[in-house]
């Protein structure tokens, strides 16, 4: 593990970014999306994609200095052409108008096609609530995700976000994949040498596996509910209702149709779709902010099962992480990835980032 | 088991309603809507469900010849008072103003306060499909899921239904409860003296337990996903979720507040929250139907793990036990409920429904 300093790990992305031809504008969004990822304790979606995404400009996959446009709206929702550029810059495109919308009409629905990965999902939710909105996000993504029953992947782990401010300073915070677990744990239990949990994912032959390798090299991931006994459908039926709000919505590549990650960058454009929705809390019951804020309170004081493991609201272990981050102004990365960083600096002539080595 | 003519067993229950004071159009709305759980094989929204909503009436707990009203509208939004009326007479009002709405400015969220169990959520998101739009519908309900960690309940099983027309005659039909399992399927556990799987029930001890009679006195449902390292919290953030869409934004009775199920009918008003949201496809990308098709035909052609189980779409068993409901004419009842209705017709002075042995 090694330390890197918020600031430092921000610069380092948004340069590598601009090296390969981003304009400073996309390039420094798109850094603040990975950061904060890095930030919340969620690293498979900060640094760790950065190579992805330069791999994608450097193929032409991915075109960052495009303009994203809207193609079709109405008093309610706009359906977004993202013109191929990164998924941050036209998520914020697309967010931007769910939030003027809502602030006019109440909602806002706006649909993107032709993006590409937007990282964090909660991170576009977060923009919403910030303007006091129920913010939500989702997006479609390389099929992982073997529907129950299925021996093959035909879904993303599509992600469900979403984020509403409450009183008291609290807020709520949902950010989820509708897979069981993201690919990243099987590799932690890979490296760790330990065998995964029942449900997490599937064998070759489409059975339940608790073999981390084998896991790992079939790459079929078990919806979240786990087998049928245990309601796997349900999580099926979740990213089946994402692919909806955006492949299908908004006429991207959808479901078995998005290219596979293995072919990240050379696959040509991704063509994702995303879906942003924006509520305005204030036109229905007065006193929304302190409903909410009653219920975080009352779910954090709940008697835990293990006196040791308190019982935390949706979002606490996220905030809990970035107010660690930002007391000590930096962030942490695993060995292989401090190394996999210096490799690109060195590749694309940027200055690398400066590691303290943690000794913990 | 007994069956009973579809015909036969609407008219019962709409009788039975009618014979506590409820006027006929709010009767047989409601008994539209259990009659439809019972052909799409959900028992325990249909008939069974029956005795609870005569019991709030005859308590006064609930009025059903009151109306519905609009307490705030904008453009896209509106604000319900459902005046303590029948669940379902509420729903089809307010996804009547959502339907409107969607048709206006392309999305419609109404959000209800002041309401009633109100059966199966897909009953509802399938009206606003039957128009051509998504439909989406979610209730909050009874604490009965213990959020991750917790050895009490604080959440309802708060489903999320989501409906759409595809072409080709397909539609996508999601409506899950957001616990891993509905209270039903471990009393069926407890009548054949069998154990319940892991991930679905906490004992006293706020531990997972598969003791089905343990499980059942506990009623403390485990959110989907299960425990913590099957990603549990999920579960509970999307019930969270649903709440904050239900009672929290309308202003009803949320999670804690929410009178248990073992008051039905003697614990005063309900005061459920639900929400109702219609989105026009057609404001978006061209041709939604054709790719909601082409996926849902997709996801049935995947290699079945086991040959003998075919892979489904959201969707499909309901509709495949309401095809041969229809072709019978029938559906059937388990012995006990059949002798809960005779005691209730009489009761009521209301005609018995006619049953014929099911000798399978």
């Amino acid at each position: 593990m090694g330390r890197v300093k918020i600031t430092d790990a921000q610069r380092f992305m948004s340069d590598c970014l601009k090296a390969v031809g981003t304009a400073s504008k996309a390039a420094d969004l798109q850094a603040a999306l990975l950061i904060q990822a890095d930030k919340f304790g969620h690293p498979s979606h900060g640094l760790n994609r950065l190579e992805m995404y330069i791999n994608d400009i450097l193929s032409g996959a991915c075109k960052p200095n495009n303009q994203p446009k809207i193609l079709k709206e109405s008093q309610s929702t706009a359906w977004v052409d993202a013109n191929n550029v990164l998924g941050a810059t036209a998520s914020q495109f697309a967010m931007d108008i769910a939030i003027k919308k809502a602030q006019e009409t109440g909602v806002g629905w706006v649909s993107v096609k032709g993006s590409n990965h937007n990282g964090m999902a909660g991170f576009w939710s977060q923009m919403a609530a910030d303007k006091g909105l129920i913010g939500m996000a989702f997006t479609n993504t390389s099929p992982l995700l073997a529907p129950a029953r299925s021996k093959q992947a035909a879904l993303g782990t599509n992600p469900v976000s979403v984020v509403a401010p409450a009183s008291k300073g609290e807020s709520f915070y949902l950010d989820m994949a509708t897979t069981a677990v993201a690919v990243g744990k099987i590799e932690m239990q890979l490296r760790k040498g330990e065998p995964i949990p029942h449900g997490w994912a599937q064998g070759p032959d489409g059975k339940e596996t608790t073999d981390a390798q084998v896991a790992f090299d079939t790459k079929c991931l078990m919806p979240l509910g786990g087998n049928e006994t245990t309601s796997g459908y349900k999580g099926y039926g979740l990213a089946a209702m994402v692919e909806l709000f955006c492949g299908i919505l908004s006429g991207a590549n959808y479901g078995h149709h998005v290219r596979s990650w293995s072919h990240a960058g050379d696959g040509g454009p991704a063509n994702l779709g995303h879906c942003f929705v924006a509520v305005d809390p204030e036109r229905f019951a007065p006193g929304f902010g302190d409903r909410l804020a009653d219920c975080i309170q009352h779910w954090r004081q709940l008697e835990p099962t293990d006196p040791n493991l308190a019982v935390m609201a949706p979002g606490d272990k996220e905030k809990k992480a970035a107010a660690e981050a930002e007391a000590s102004g930096t962030v942490s990365y695993v060995q292989q990835q401090i190394e996999s960083s210096a490799a690109l600096a060195e590749k694309l002539k940027v200055k690398p980032m400066q590691v303290e080595v943690d000794l913990q």
